[in-house]
């Protein structure tokens, strides 16, 4: 993109400790629950009396990122976020994050500072401080692990077991959007394979790329969640689709769910998308996955207090007896089994 | 070894989700701070008003280990012992775990059965939860990251910050052990990959083989010092050998050292593999790694207390001013400048 000439240090050069001081320095540590950050065998961290959440994912280059298509520090920010999002489906505010990375000799300082970079963005926005971490080598290509850690006072943890018969099933945000955003990258990579000259046009397919590329926690939400006092009895981010979460929920709750097809939230690209593919937006809503809201439950007595919070929730069901089962309530094909269809990474296809 | 038919389930047939059921059942949560393991987006945990240390490591299947000769489970225990090492580096008693993993179609879920029995292992050798974690696939071989959380009363962690000048430098066990094992494993590989009939005779090396390939955490050191009251002032691992742990404390304390040859405590194998190689057992202790053996440095008048634990540990030397330098007084080459020559995951060779 940019005509200057780059400078490029193999990894080699600097080391593993001089890497990761490099990678490190441009952070600071924010947090009065952060006692020692980066530069010793552990971090060091304390609750300040409340109870702690722990997360971890793992992210691997060719199976859940494509380098084509994605910029470093969009993977940065993205890999942090993904991580985030499950510390807000707990109810939790996040503090601090490990992160843990193995690059190929392809890689360059100056490309892991673009993805450390991305990491940066994220844990500014988030208030989350950076508290440790593995630099290494791998035999190819690219390895995060990232770990997330939250704080929540005692007992306040939604969990994916809470549900209660007549609770109403909420979801933040909009849905299938990070897929529609999938299937664009996808198809322009196909055209740049063919064509490397080729200058894709994506602005009207802004939104649905960003879904894909630069997704959110839904930290607001939680936060949102705080203010009004609602307490959700269950709570999910939706990282693998609507139907896998919502049986998730389901099956640990021991309870049945029914869900309107014409309530699920679906962004105008994304149903524009759908159509170009000759596919049913639903569907992409349903078994997507990746667009990181919080599906959540919570007391019936509580509509009025969601009402204050409709820019950020919709309701779209409620739950019912184990014995109804998991049913998407069809807006032509009337009432159906929602069936788990959301990503497997060791399928092979 | 075994002639019964072993069953071998590739990893798409279970999927995802029913591969951490299955890998995750035989572990159970002992510890009164796990308030939620494995199962939901997070788990929850509570410091029982203590600090938490967290720390993270990142093994690559062909960087930090070859299946040639690591047995799955070896490999599963060591992944855990290394970082229950570093939670006793800051004195800290290891509380939980979260166990990552990304693996290729080329390992069955029997094999990932293996790999968890080590970790199960050493989680119940020292009463650690596993209480989440991440499981994918990768392109190629086999990725393990494992973050690991203990519990430290307040203000009682030690650093590679805190060392004063006429302190005791003591490192326990005894160092070059894992190393001179690394050695011995690599010529039988050398010697298998020639003759794949070959039967290693190992016994004469028992000690150093299972110095490299089953690590100990020095969790028996922690919970000594504590017993008898000794807060070190500093305190390290030793993963990458005395050279480079002793720079670090004296890089972050801002001191000097004097370590006596003399005084490394080294293995009678060790010496025995140094000289079959021809080469100085020092260097295997200076440079070598993997020990996993604790670092650490007391105020002197803790002498009488210390010689309480001389099973346990060694005292090697003492700290110096800055301006003196990080120095070996040789056996026979005199006075020499310690010099890092730890591992570099990133140097080509």
């Amino acid at each position: 993109m940019q005509n200057e000439k780059k400078t490029i240090t193999p990894l080699s050069e600097l080391g593993e400790f001089g890497l990761i001081k490099r990678l490190t320095k441009p952070f600071e540590c924010k947090n009065s629950s952060t006692i020692k950050g980066v530069g010793d065998d552990c971090a060091i961290i304390t609750s300040e009396g409340k109870q702690l959440v722990v997360t971890t994912d793992l992210l691997v280059e060719g199976i859940h990122f494509d380098l084509v298509y994605t910029p470093l520090a969009h993977l940065g920010y993205k890999s942090v976020a993904v991580n985030l999002s499950d510390v807000c489906a707990m109810g939790a505010i996040p503090t601090q994050i490990t992160v843990s990375i193995a690059a190929s000799a392809k890689f360059s300082v100056e490309s892991l500072e673009q993805l450390y970079d991305g990491i940066r963005r994220a844990c500014s926005r988030y208030d989350v401080d950076l508290v440790g971490g593995d630099t290494t080598s791998s035999m190819t290509g690219l390895v995060i692990c990232i770990t997330a850690i939250g704080q929540i006072p005692e007992g306040k943890a939604s969990m994916r077991s809470g549900a209660k018969v007549g609770d109403l099933i909420c979801v933040s945000g909009d849905l299938g959007g990070a897929y529609a955003g999938f299937q664009v990258l996808q198809r322009e990579k196909e055209v740049f394979m063919v064509n490397p000259n080729s200058q894709p046009d994506l602005k009207k397919y802004d939104y649905v790329v960003d879904r894909q590329l630069k997704p959110e926690p839904r930290l607001d939400v939680v936060r949102k969640l705080m203010e009004l006092g609602i307490q959700p009895h269950s709570m999910i981010d939706v990282s693998d689709g609507l139907s896998s979460e919502i049986l998730h929920i389901c099956d640990q709750s021991n309870c049945g769910a029914k869900i309107f097809e014409s309530k699920i939230p679906i962004d105008a690209q994304t149903e524009m998308v759908a159509e170009e593919l000759n596919l049913d937006a639903t569907i992409f809503a349903m078994n997507g996955g990746e667009d990181y809201e919080l599906l959540f439950t919570i007391d019936a007595a509580d509509q009025s207090k969601i009402a204050q919070m409709l820019d950020y929730v919709t309701i779209i069901g409620y739950i019912t007896e184990a014995s109804e089962g998991c049913k998407l309530m069809g807006k032509a094909s009337g009432c159906i089994d929602i069936v788990a269809q959301g990503w497997n990474a060791y399928k092979a296809d």
